[in-house]
Parts: structure tokens; C-alpha cells; sequence
């Protein structure tokens, strides 16, 4: 019978993210070696019970699987790039935030190098990692992702999307995309209120279940979006989606309208093209051909 | 003892919403007069027990409590500006969505009036009134808030913010501008996962509970914000949050950057301004202090 204590993992980066991803496979009995460029980082995964390895290289010779969280794409080359020799016949998970055109290269790199290659995006900060809320996208090999699928779910939940090693990345990316433009929205609100005296955190207090409750809304739009037809019955149509009085208020308290206008102008994009009686879902027509 | 059958209420206005806010005073035993400019709009309210006046002067003549849920702002004085003497002396609850200024001035015209006036924000489509995840957003008299509070709450949650009667609708528009800015942020990510096979519903799976968790975000921003501290430590700097990924990587799926492109101008003004180390929050500054 196979324990944790028998897989071999080395971590390279100990940056926040990083040492989570370790300390949590420490916690659970892995034997791990960890290292990180810059010196000092790995003292508390060591306390856990981790090796800390000298150099990158002792660091992957120690792992069957070999997992890099570090700052960027050109890192992640820098670091293994002198180490292939030593990679080959073993197993890689790239969990560094890269574009999905990066990851399909990494991939590529491995495969000449006789590398076993997963590619991972966690979307979730540092601290939640091991918690409820966190999840992490995977795409590559297959078989790497279910032959280590009870080691990746100590991070959060797993989620698998295909061969193609850009997709995790691409869906990371659309996620992150989400979470930045409704941020971005959250501002706004809170601008228009500040000026009546209400504090942010008021407002926090009111858009946060406000927006939980409209995320319901989306199965409806997609909905709409794959069926491909926007006129269907029941929609809030474009022309209804008057986002005028919200820059009217904007604009009279002499806020930036440019987040709001630039959704009225993905509406009247698509009002001008003559769908104004059709759902707001069109709004996506907007974005997939623009101009 | 008075009971909900003792108030006599008007609702003046059936489109969807009107119709769905009287049919929850009807249900509770209020005695409920309905009017709709057009005719047979009333008849299912009818059937439930309300009665149906034939003119709008009918109508508020009949109710102490008079509701108007009507098209606009213009559609409120058409209606109710020959009626100003029968209004005298009643109550108005005015749910129809219009500007703050324009709740101020209606405000204003009721005072002329002599007609008590609160003014209120529906934060609902109309098949959640009467659910539990309606609120309604009040200001204007708090008198009328308080004396009515029971009524208001058959639609939802009911919240006053104070006597300005441009309040609500502020705080309504503050909402609705982080749930259309929401909406566009989802479509851009559904765009994005798109041209690699993932449909929109897929997309939704995970985004609403991906939203939804990052709406947690919202308290700490805010501490921020409220704190005037952009420099606290523990925060996302605004040169981490770099949307150069998202750009590339939808531009390369030939797709519209704007929605993006937008929040990364909001962050680039900070950095410009040499706030590159501060928190993402301070994205609130580009927003109030616009160019």
C-alpha cells in the first residue's frame, strides 16, 4: 500500500502562494522538499517537517513530482531550463500564473524534454488554500491530473478541462477577468454613494448580497447565449437597459462615467444594429465582434 | 384595532412590478384600488379581491395610501399633476425608478402639495416581490416609512436612509451600476472561454459561485477606502493587478478588450500617478477624481 509518505514532491517557490500549496502537502504526510531562490523562505515549512533543498537542482532530483509556483512564465524557464536532463521521466505541475499561449508553450517544452506536464491556475489568495473556498483548474495530462487527484484536492477543489494545457489558464483568466470588472463596479457604486455621506462599507454591506443575488442571473443569460436566439420571450430587452440615469447621477457628481458607459456602449452597440427589442444576453455579441 | 382591511391603499400603475406590489397588498387583506392607464391590466387583481377604478382621480379618492409604480418620471407628473388637490392631505409612495434629482423634485412638488411623500427603489424584478430575496430602498419621510413599515415589508426587505428623497434612488442606481458593470464583467469572461468549446452555461457554473465568493472582497476595499489609507499593508498592490494577460489573451481570440481595457485604465491612472505600490482599492480614486 502506497502512504503519502512514499511520494516523493518537491516544491520550487516559496513565494505566499507557494508555501501554502507546500505546507499543505506537508500537513498531510507528503514528503516534500521545498526551495526557493532567494534564501530563508523555507524555515517555516522545515518546522512542518519539509527538506529544504540548496539548489533547484537537489530540488527535482528529490521529486517524482515536481511542482513550480513562482513569479512568472519567464521564471519558470529560467529556473528549469538547466534542469531537463534531470526533469525527464518525471512529472511537472505548473501552477505559476501564465497566459494560455505560455502554458501551451510550456507544454510543448516538456513534451520535447520527456516531461509529464499538468497545468494549473488557482483561484483563490494564499489563504485559502486548503479552505472551502478555494479551487484550482487544471489542463494537460489527463493522467497526471487523476493519478495525483487526492494530492491537488488538498488545495481546494479540482477541476479538469482538457488536453489542450492553455485552457486552465484561459479559464483562470476569464474568472479573473469577472472578478476584476465587478470590482471595478463595486468602486463605481460606492463613488456614486460616497457623496450623500454613506462610507464604503456601508455600501459593502448593501452590493455584496445585492450582487450574490444577481450572479443568479447568469444561467438565464447563458441560457440565451447557447440557445442563440436573444429573442426569446421573458428577457429584460436592450432598449429597457437604459443605463442613462446612472451617468446622469455619475456625471453630476462629478465621478469618471467611464465603467458604467462602457457597458451602454456594448448596448448600443447592439441597439444600433437593430436588436433593441432583443434580451440584454446580446450584450455578449458586443464583445465576440467588435466593431 | 385596525386591521390591514381598515387602510385603504391605491396602487396607480400595472405594468409588472405595479401589478406584482399590489397583488401582495391584496393577498395581505389591504383594500386595494387599481388603476392602469390602459384597460385590462386590472383584471387578474380583480379576481384576487381588489377593486378596479376607471380613472386615475377615482383611484387616488380612494385610497389615504396612494402607490404610483409608473413608466417614468414624466409619467408620475402626467398623471398626478391635475390631481394635486385630491392628493392633498394623502400619502404618495412613489416606486416608479427616476433619477435622484428627479425623486428631489417630486419630493418638492408633494411638499407644495400638501402630500406627505417617500420615495422608494425596487431592488427586484417583479417575480421576486414577496420572496426573500426583494429589497426595497426607501427616503423621504421617515414618518411614512415608519407609520407604513408594515406594508412595505410584504414586498421585501424595506430600508430607509433618511429624509433627502433623492437617496433611495441614488443608492438604486448605485447597485444597479455594479450589476450591469457584473453582467458585462460575466459575458467578457463567456467570451473569452467560448472559442475554446466551453459554453456560456458551463462558464456560469462557475463563475456565479466564483463572484459570489469574491464579493467578500468587498469589506476589506472598503476598510480601505473608509480609512483613507491606501498604503495599509496586507493589500493586492496595484502593480500585481496587471490585466495584461486578460488583454493579450482575448485579444487574441479576436474579442472586444473594452470591458477589460476600462479597469486596467482605472489601475494605470494610480500607477501614473506613482501609486504602483498602494492598494487595489485606490481604483476608487480614479472613479471620484476622474482625469
Amino acid at each position: 500500500m502506497t502512504t503519502n509518505s512514499d511520494v516523493q514532491v518537491s516544491v520550487l517557490g516559496l513565494g505566499a502562494m507557494g508555501s501554502a500549496l507546500a505546507g499543505a502537502l506537508v500537513k498531510a504526510g507528503y514528503a516534500t522538499t521545498v526551495w526557493n531562490r532567494s534564501p530563508g523562505k523555507a524555515d517555516g515549512l522545515v518546522t512542518l517537517g519539509a527538506k529544504a533543498a540548496t539548489t533547484s537542482g537537489d530540488a527535482v532530483r528529490a521529486g517524482r513530482l515536481v511542482i513550480v509556483c513562482l513569479l512568472d512564465h519567464a521564471s519558470v524557464h529560467e529556473v528549469l531550463d538547466p534542469l531537463s536532463d534531470e526533469l525527464a521521466g518525471r512529472t511537472l505541475i505548473n501552477v505559476t500564473t501564465t497566459s494560455p499561449a505560455q502554458s501551451r508553450e510550456l507544454a510543448a517544452w516538456a513534451a520535447r524534454a520527456g516531461v509529464a506536464y499538468l497545468d494549473g491556475g488557482v483561484m483563490a489568495v494564499p489563504q485559502m488554500i486548503g479552505g472551502p473556498g478555494a479551487s484550482v483548474l487544471y489542463s494537460g495530462s489527463a493522467e497526471v491530473f487523476h493519478q495525483h487527484k487526492p494530492l491537488l484536492d488538498l488545495w481546494g477543489t479540482s477541476a479538469y478541462f482538457g488536453e489542450d494545457a492553455g485552457l486552465a489558464s484561459l479559464y483562470d483568466l476569464a474568472l479573473l477577468s469577472g472578478m476584476y470588472v465587478m470590482f471595478a463596479g463595486f468602486m463605481h457604486g460606492a463613488a456614486m454613494v460616497a457623496p450623500a455621506g454613506v462610507t464604503a462599507g456601508e455600501f459593502a454591506a448593501m452590493a455584496a448580497p445585492w450582487l450574490t443575488a444577481m450572479t443568479g442571473a447568469f444561467q438565464g443569460f447563458a441560457a440565451v447565449i447557447d440557445g442563440g436566439d436573444y429573442t426569446v420571450e421573458g428577457q429584460q430587452s436592450l432598449e429597457f437597459s437604459n443605463l442613462g440615469d446612472i451617468l446622469a447621477a455619475s456625471s453630476e457628481q462629478g465621478l469618471s462615467t467611464e465603467v458604467v458607459a462602457t457597458v451602454q456602449r456594448l448596448i448600443q452597440r447592439q441597439i444600433d444594429a437593430g436588436h433593441g427589442q432583443e434580451g440584454f444576453a446580446r450584450i455578449f455579441e458586443s464583445i465576440r465582434q467588435p466593431g
